[in-house]
């Protein structure tokens, strides 16, 4: 079946002409049929035409912009979006707006599904033996309890069955130390819930610098380290390919080096790039929301996109609505494993 | 004045051998005259023979030691270690030792700086305009106060101006955005409070992607988010560093183009080595102490030597009671900016 893709073209850094190429970029990567809505100021998205369908938005909301802000911006492209995504039956919604104002107005229009209390933003990061770690909450939250982290785990489990086909995830908390007691306060309570559910595939306490070797499908942790996290390793991958840049140019017979060398690098550029990993996904709202990077080029946006088709493919709505289903009434009985049930 | 050093020889997760060949890379790189204590088994020492004193300690102090195990374990190689750079006044005490366990043996028999709180563990990061970054608390702490935050920007100032040389070194705290909103709850606080203060160089918060781009010089966390930071730029970097490894290796052509680039790889391998920025500090305490990395080899373990010895010329602890016997009495007579002061 078709599926409808509802893009917000406005608020990335770098403006809608970029996404207007990252829309070709997705087009040309994907082929098939797609009825794309692009929601933006219409003089800009001209590049679409007889590629998606235009919607005239005239305002945009602020990358900083609050809950309440974004909510009386009704005009604004990311509004819109929302709207649409809804009013169309839509498969998948896109931007690249503010964190903040999305997550509050996506929340509102779509609602949680029950048995979560809050979203959380998720991340795929390549790892180490080429497959993909799932991060949560790397974001979306400022602050967890310990009831958070238990349900981000549940979601992200569902989520990476859902998409990458993992039976049983391995998760693992990220924590300051690999022994059980290590952790946040809000952390230990977490792992000892997790435990005391017999959480399945739950493997433990991970730290920061194991994370990406390929143990973990899913690492949880609260959105203020989660974010410092997800920031840092995006920072020392961008310096450390600068400085692989800077050596190939030292002189002549390292630029012949890069000549030798050239497929290699750049395989291995695209494999740690983050643009190609897609973006996020606000997980926990009954809609695929995935959030592109605020400055997203054209090939990041594409894979954004692309993430958006992916996990309306992966049926993840529906994992996590039964999912939690599931996981409220064995709660409900008095069941304290999942495995079991 | 020669300096009198004292080595905790046990304790690192590779073995008293490889600490031996440490303290030699460490004389050789640094000549003149010291005095080193190495403490430990003697047996394993003996490769020190003619370049330290050795003293004999038969127990080790377990990596997952808390703060009751260490102060029952008299004759481990830490206790013993830290009583011997009381005793002989020495200039600064190495050790790679489980931090918690070092923190609370320190703590108890040191004691903390009048007006600190908290001792903190310090680390120097390299960054990208090939200066240093200072980062702390990077895990002495689990959690910490608005207070405690607020310390530890006063406590990494006064080190950074004292080890590095900076007249009004830059101080950042690390965030989940660049906004002055944006933070952890006590963050946020902390936040308050150094405006309030008109606290000297307060640049305002730093995000993930910055952090090493060389506009700070000093960052302030909390204990559980530095660690998780530390951790996962150290795991990124290692990643990458085996990618780069992986390329030339792949054919004839990229193992030709290795030899062509040699030394700039070797250069970048070389300025962005965690072992070489010497293992970190644990500030607040009454004296240089020392914290190499528990996974040290003789080249880490020779530069976290290199660092007490760094440290200890510095006089980082007489400029640390100063300053807080400074900031304590403007405090009491109700000076809130410490630069007019």
């Amino acid at each position: 079946m078709k599926q409808t893709i509802i893009l917000d073209m406005m608020g990335a850094d770098k403006g809608p002409a970029e996404l207007v190429e990252g829309v070709k970029l997705f087009l040309a990567r994907n082929p098939g049929e797609y009825r794309i809505v692009a929601v933006g100021k219409q003089e800009e998205l001209q590049g679409l035409k007889g590629l998606a369908e235009l919607v005239d938005a005239r305002e945009i909301v602020p990358m900083e912009a609050g809950a309440r802000d974004v909510l009386r911006l009704k005009d604004s492209s990311m509004m819109k979006a929302i709207d649409l995504y809804e009013s169309l039956h839509a498969d998948a919604l896109i931007s690249c707006g503010g964190t903040g104002a999305y997550l509050s107005a996506a929340t509102l229009k779509l609602k949680l599904i029950p048995g979560i209390e809050r979203a959380a933003l998720i991340v795929p990061m390549p790892n180490a033996i080429g497959k993909i770690t799932n991060v949560l909450d790397i974001g979306a939250s400022n602050e967890n309890s310990a009831e958070h982290l238990v349900q981000f785990a549940e979601m992200g489990r569902l989520f990476n069955q859902a998409v990458y086909g993992n039976q049983e995830p391995r998760v693992y908390m990220l924590s300051n130390g690999t022994e059980d007691k290590k952790g946040s306060p809000e952390g230990k309570k977490a792992f000892e819930m997790l435990v005391a559910k017999n959480f399945p595939g739950f493997k433990g306490n991970i730290e920061g610098r194991e994370t990406l070797n390929g143990d973990a499908d899913v690492i949880v942790t609260d959105g203020f380290t989660g974010n410092i996290y997800l920031k840092s390793t995006e920072g020392i991958f961008k310096i450390m390919s600068n400085e692989i840049k800077k050596f190939f140019k030292r002189n002549l017979f390292s630029k012949l080096a890069y000549l030798l060398a050239k497929q290699g690098v750049e395989q291995m550029k695209h494999r740690w790039d983050y643009r190609t990993t897609g973006g996020s996904m606000l997980l926990g709202l009954n809609g695929v929301v995935v959030k592109g990077h605020g400055s997203s080029d054209a090939l990041a946006f594409s894979y954004a996109i692309e993430m958006g088709k992916k996990l309306a493919s992966a049926n993840i709505i529906e994992s996590m609505k039964k999912g939690f289903a599931h996981a409220t009434s064995s709660t409900i009985v008095g069941t304290t494993s999942h495995s079991s049930s």
